[in-house]
C-alpha cells in the first residue's frame, strides 16, 4: 500500500500519541500504587510506552520532513493536533480503571504491533517488532491483576467490574477506520475482543454491554482531560524553550 | 562493631527512607521533564532509588523481627516514624533544584555505599554493593546537567545557582552523627563535599555559604512537606489494606 506522506504522518502520530498519553497517565502511579512492587511495575510499563512514543514521534517528524523533533511534537502541539484515542486520555486515578484500561490498550497494541511488524514500511515494522515483546508483558500484567481483583474479594470484584464498565465505551474507537492505516483497525477487532473477553470471563466478571462513546481522537477531537494533561506535560518545556533554559 | 538490633533497625530505616522519599519526588517528573529523554532518565533514577528502598526496608523488617514487610514499613508508618533527612523531603518542582539535590544526594550515597559494601553486615554490604553502580550513574547524570545549566545561558546559570543556594542548608544533616551507623557519617564529609564542589566550580557556579538547617529527620522530626508526600503515597494502600481490596 502506498500512503501519501501527510496521511502516514497522521497515522504514525496517532500511534505515538496513544503511547505518549498513556505513559503520562502511568507515571502518575509512581508514588501511588497499592504496593511498592506495583509502583515499579507501572512505572516500567509507562517507560516502555514512552520509549515507543519517542521512536514513533521521531519517525513522524522524519515522514513530515519539516524538521520537527520528538520534543517539538510532544511539547509544542495543542490538544487539537493530538491524534490519540479517548481511551488513554481520561484520568486513571483509580487502580482498577488503570488495570482495565491497560488490559484493553495493551491487547490492542499487541495485535497491532504483530501485524505492523511485517508491514511494508521498514521503520514502522522495526519499531513495532521491538514493542511486541514489551506489550506482551503489559498484557500479562493486566491479565494477572484482572484475575486477582475480579476473583478476589466482594469489594475488589465490584470495583473491577465498575472499572470495565467505565472503560468499555472507549473500546470501539480503537477499531474505527483510520486514514492511512497500514493495518486495517477493523481487522483487529475480533482478535482483540476475543482475548480481552476471555480474561474478563476467567476473572468471573461480565463483558459490559454499553453504547460506544463518540470518539474522534484520530481527527483531533478530544475531551477536556487531554488539555489538562498537556498543560502539565508541556509547561516546563514551553516555559524554557530549547534544550537549555 | 556490634549494634543492637533496634539501633541497626533505625539506621537501615534511615537509608531506606532517604531512597524511598527521593524516589517519590523523582517520580513526579515522569510527565514534566523539559525533554522526553529526561522524563525517562529521571524516572529510571527514581526506580533505582525505589529498588534500593525496597531492599533496605525488607532488611529493616527482618532486623526488627516483628514481621513487618516492605509494604508495611512504606505505607503504614506516620511521618514521625520516618527517618529520612530533610534534603529529600522538600518539593522539587523546579528542574534545577532536582539536579542540585540529586548531585548532593547521589554523591553522598556513592561514598556511603562504597564504604558499606565492605561493612561487617553482609546483607547491607550486598545491597550497597549493588547500588554503587546505580548511584555512580546518578552522580554522572546530575554532574552533566549541572555543567550544562551552570555553564549555559545567563538564565540557566542564575537558576542553577539559586537551586544550589536553596539545597545547601540541607547538606550538613547528611554528615551528622547517627546512632547505630555502620559508617561514620562525619567521615564521609570531606570526600562528598570535595566531589560536589569540584562539579560546582567546573560549572562556573559558586559554592553557597549558608547556615545549615536544623534537621532532625533521623530522629523523626520532619517538615510539613513529608506529611503531604506521605498522604499521597499511602492513600491507596491505606484505603484498601492488604494485597487485594
Amino acid at each position: 500500500m502506498t500512503t501519501p506522506p501527510s496521511t502516514l504522518f497522521d497515522y504514525v502520530l496517532g500511534l505515538a500519541d496513544d503511547a505518549l498519553v498513556s505513559a503520562q497517565r502511568m507515571g502518575w502511579w509512581i508514588s501511588r500504587a497499592p504496593e511498592l512492587e506495583e509502583d515499579v511495575a507501572l512505572a516500567n510499563i509507562g517507560l516502555d510506552q514512552l520509549g515507543q512514543a519517542r521512536a514513533l514521534l521521531t519517525y513522524a517528524g522524519a515522514v513530515e520532513g519539516a524538521g520537527r523533533t520528538e520534543d517539538d511534537l510532544a511539547y509544542l502541539r495543542d490538544d487539537r493536533e493530538f491524534r490519540n484515542v479517548w481511551l488513554v486520555e481520561r484520568p486513571q486515578a483509580d487502580f482498577a480503571v488503570t488495570i482495565a484500561r491497560l488490559l484493553v490498550l495493551a491487547t490492542w497494541q499487541s495485535e497491532l504491533y504483530v501485524a505492523l511488524a511485517s508491514a511494508s514500511d521498514p521503520t514502522l515494522a522495526g519499531v513495532a517488532g521491538k514493542a511486541v515483546k514489551e506489550v506482551a508483558y503489559h498484557v500479562d500484567h493486566a491479565r494477572l491483576w484482572t484475575l486477582r481483583l475480579g476473583d478476589g474479594t466482594e469489594v475488589s470484584h465490584l470495583r473491577m467490574q465498575q472499572a470495565l464498565d467505565a472503560e468499555w465505551p472507549y473500546v470501539e474507537e480503537l477499531f474505527a477506520p483510520t486514514a492511512g492505516a497500514l493495518v486495517d483497525p477493523g481487522a483487529l477487532r475480533e482478535g482483540v475482543l476475543g482475548r480481552v473477553e476471555e480474561v474478563v470471563v476467567a476473572a468471573t466478571l461480565s463483558v459490559p454491554q454499553v453504547a460506544p462513546a463518540i470518539g474522534g481522537g484520530r481527527r483531533g477531537l478530544h475531551t477536556e482531560h487531554l488539555g489538562h494533561l498537556l498543560a502539565e506535560m508541556q509547561h516546563l518545556h514551553r516555559s524554557h524553550p530549547g534544550a537549555v533554559w
